[in-house]
């Protein structure tokens, strides 16, 4: 594990859809599964593993709103996903930042999110249980390739 | 993915060297690397993979004292490591609590951690740098299986 420390984020400010993630992580945009890191009721951080799908230049999370990750996200938008090389697990993508949530009523986000994974996502969920959009604005975006 | 939540803990409450870790889970202590949860100054979850090794019946990492994460953890101790089973990611073990820090000035964990991993890790490191140990405190314990 070479580590070249300390490690400069890759950019840091956010536009919609313009997040410019660097072309030698890009490929782990389209990964299966990211961890998302959000901070509980206790300060501490809660880290779950995720669905989730390169949109439209952003990194977005379908979640339930049962969900207690959604409930910290509410509360304190703070977060972070990171997306790991499974193959190489020195190289990663970390996308530091702050959660925009928003309804997914149609369940639109929800359905294309389905289409990645070849799923019915509301198979997952009980009848009255709703579906949200994170949406991960970057601050702070680090690849690293300790390998 | 199937999703059994909420998802209560496994155990709260600590006692050093005696974490009771799941046996269904207990595999994952071996693995190679986890993820590392810490809150950074400006209140969003930095998350690094790390070497780690559970160590007399703790979760524990040999930290450089340069890095980020120690400022992070000397400022808030609270924090959350998570092991992937990187053969199956719908499964993992997520030890979230608060990190004690110690001193390695004779970097007699260092090299224990080294043995894990065959190397010397004092090559990672520049001559000035020192060596803490990191203890994580359980104060939650998730043993997830998605899949």
């Amino acid at each position: 594990m070479r580590v070249k420390w300390p490690c400069e984020p890759w950019r840091i400010g956010y536009r919609a859809g313009m997040a410019d993630f660097p072309q030698s992580h890009r490929d782990l945009l389209d990964s299966q599964v990211a961890t998302l890191a959000t901070i509980d009721d206790e300060g501490l951080p809660q880290l779950t593993e995720v669905w989730f799908l390169f949109d439209e230049g952003d990194v977005r999370v379908s979640v339930n709103t049962t969900r207690a990750k959604l409930r910290n996200l509410e509360q304190r938008p703070s977060c972070s996903l990171l997306v790991l090389d499974l193959e190489n697990p020195y190289r990663y993508l970390e996308v530091r930042g702050r959660a925009r949530v928003e309804a997914d009523d149609d369940r639109s986000f929800a359905e294309k999110v389905g289409k990645k994974y070849g799923v019915d996502l509301s198979t997952y969920d009980a009848p009255e249980d709703g579906r949200v959009v994170i949406t991960i604005e970057p601050e702070k975006v680090y690849p690293v390739d300790m390998s």
